[in-house]
């Protein structure tokens, strides 16, 4: 009988070995996509792209090797040669090519420049050709960027006791926002998808006392901007035994420390790549919502026409102001009015027209929303009668905090929008591999 | 201005804090939700549950605090106390209480008795009242294995280059097995809820050359056995550059190894609890298709009804003959049918009847589809035409081959069976939260 006993060391090398100053002159093999083939007389340079970035091969154009004369853009390769230094190529050194196997051949030449330094598409027709677009570098490090922050978030939470949870996305009807929700039928029933795993973490906060999970919400809001994701990944926290919901805050905070520490130690390449700074968390500046809508009114002389809500465009003066009063990247803002939070936000005892709740604005933008949520079985029954909604679809919830809970509280941050706010885009579709809105559903 | 500067050291003490020689004879603060109570006569023993184990505490009867008079189990409570070595408490302290403050009292008392070793109620039953069973020690403790069975996956792709994706779960018609598929109304239109991340996966090879994904998958499967769910996660990874598909055979054993080693390192108490022994993952028996059929029928004197596939029954078998004549726990069953096998899956030049695919079973359940997937554009196309299959629905995914894509495979692994069989338990409900059947799709 013969085993698999695990992956064993290839003869292929990456960017790490290549780069290695102890393989100068040495023969290396390495694989990958050629990427662009650019003319210079006696030589050409051919790019390969592999995972880690792009490698510069030479080749001598009266080589007498059959498959070196016949490599063109768009193939897939495995190459051998001589490691060599070059300055001027990416990493400093470059592979001198003395053999190719070609893997695979293209059918057509790309429909899109890929190897240009920016992509000249519309977003478009970025989205359109989404699996060829992403092959351009930049394009690419976006999505290491965000794998970055959801991987950070996890080591984080982990480290802090956190069970990671896998909440059902398909269920009964459910009773918050019926609105916003993309109904289906499951075997002649009547079923919805998840638009937050909102119930299902607080469950188990009476069971884990902190869950997180990272999994994809759907939302069928017909909002067609560029906020909005139809199906986004949202990066979900719940815990118990907090004093109040800043104790959530403070989590959030040293996460996001942690995300941009892992950010700037492991992911120091695509950083530089995209050119972004990491934006400052060392300290997140809190203010109450209505002092937040006060302060913008009175600075940038503007009406305070909705005193419920935060208007999107307020959101962004708010990130203004903090950013030129403070340097202020992030900014809390606490104590959102009672009306406008779900039924489930714990009402502040001081003044029950607010609730002790936040939202996390991150460059004038909406990243999270938390707060700490009733515990209370009589609370919760009593605000759910004074809403005027129906129990029916929450019976299990319910039961949850009949049986007793801990006070607890936590928050959902939208990845896409994280990803979107430090990488310096300004549409949502930029951070989303493969973005669902009103009018796109492919590829 | 107030800012938030991150968590701060609390004066609450969890089990590693509590257990620690230097706390002996020293005052403590903890909190938890009281698991159950045992009258001693002259004391009581209030077991706390919290998110690390069970804490044995004292109460004197006698006790002349209001706060600690009323302690009922249900209760989630702040505790104050005295700690004392006590051989026959859990972990070998307990907490002498000098006071209590009650943070939360149920309105009515459980209707399961948690607080048993194991659980006397039905699967059903268990079920229907998910969110308090899982408050069993026992039952929870399977679900932290299971974060670790996904966390040892995702540390070890990434270690190993892998990129994390996020691919969409809404999307227009695909042709990949329509029976299977949910469908819905997207904005007037119809759209389908993604039964795997296959081609998406296949597409972002292109792209990051190595990519994993962990998500739900959703399976309109009309089946109603001990094996199926209809919504459950998927652990997905691919990978580009193979010499052939015993590269991700490789891959996965590495895997299965770093997972095993996670859970025996960092998961040892809820292996203890639960008497789990780790399956042998250092080599695992690989075995063709039609060879793995003839050895049962042979030694188990069975008829080959099916010679296309495999019947679980066989499955099953199969699993007992590798652990009866290798004391295997796992086997690659390789070479399926080219006939049972997706249209994506790569034919054997040698024999195109099979497919260069395989399945891991895990004591005789496949936990694990996989394979070598045709990367030839022209070889993708006429393998569409001979099934007689429309090429609608699939023009992003047939695009990413005309530009060209490098020669790769990949799997998929079903969480929640692998989950099972390490846990020992025979129906794949039990390994999963909230799980999602024919008949069930609450709480």
């Amino acid at each position: 009988m013969e085993f698999v006993t695990g992956i064993c060391e290839g003869r292929e090398m990456g960017l790490d070995i290549l780069t290695d100053p102890a393989m100068l002159e040495k023969e290396a093999v390495t694989t990958g996509m050629i990427h662009s083939i650019r003319d210079m007389g006696e030589i050409e340079f051919v790019i390969l792209r592999r995972r880690e970035g792009l490698i510069q091969t030479v080749l001598e154009k009266n080589t007498s090797d059959g498959s070196l004369k016949e490599l063109h853009e768009g193939q897939a390769v495995r190459v051998e040669g001589i490691v060599k230094a070059e300055e001027r190529a990416p990493h400093g050194v470059e592979l001198k090519l003395t053999g190719a196997e070609i893997l695979s051949r293209p059918e057509e030449p790309l429909p899109v420049a890929i190897d240009k330094w920016k992509l000249s598409t519309s977003l478009e027709a970025n989205l359109n050709h989404r699996a060829i677009t992403l092959r351009n570098v930049r394009e690419r490090a976006k999505f290491k960027i965000q794998e970055g922050i959801c991987r950070g978030f996890r080591e984080f939470m982990t480290s802090q006791g956190f069970t990671e949870i896998h909440t059902p996305k398909l269920g009964a009807k459910s009773a918050e926002g019926g609105a916003n929700l993309f109904k289906l039928q499951y075997f002649h029933r009547p079923a919805v998808l998840a638009q937050s795993p909102q119930f299902y973490k607080q469950m188990m906060v009476g069971v884990f006392d902190r869950v997180f999970e990272t999994g994809p919400v759907f939302r069928a809001e017909k909002h067609n901007t560029k906020r909005h994701l139809n199906e986004y990944t949202s990066l979900d926290f719940e815990m118990a035994y907090i004093d109040s919901f800043m104790d959530i805050c403070r989590m959030e905070t040293s996460m996001l420390q942690y995300v941009m520490k892992l950010l700037e130690t492991e992911y120091k390449n695509e950083l530089e790549l995209l050119h972004v700074k990491l934006p400052n968390t060392e300290k997140i500046p809190f203010v109450r919502f209505d002092e937040a809508k006060r302060l913008v009114s009175e600075k940038y002389h503007r009406q305070i026409r909705t005193p419920h809500d935060l208007e999107p465009e307020e959101e962004a003066l708010i990130g203004e102001y903090f950013k030129s009063e403070y340097d202020a990247d992030f900014v809390f803002v606490t104590h959102y009015p009672s009306k406008k939070r779900p039924f489930y936000a714990m009402d502040d005892p001081a003044d029950p027209e607010y609730t002790l709740s936040f939202d996390l604005l991150f460059g004038g933008l909406e990243i999270t929303t938390g707060g700490q949520r009733i515990h209370d079985y009589r609370t919760l029954l009593k605000k759910i009668e004074e809403r005027g909604m129906e129990e029916e679809g929450m019976e299990d919830y319910l039961d949850c905090f009949k049986y007793g809970m801990p006070p607890h509280g936590g928050l959902g941050i939208g990845l896409e929008r994280l990803t979107m706010k430090l990488i310096g885009e300004d549409n949502v579709r930029e951070a989303c591999l493969f973005p669902r809105d009103m009018t796109r559903l492919k590829p």
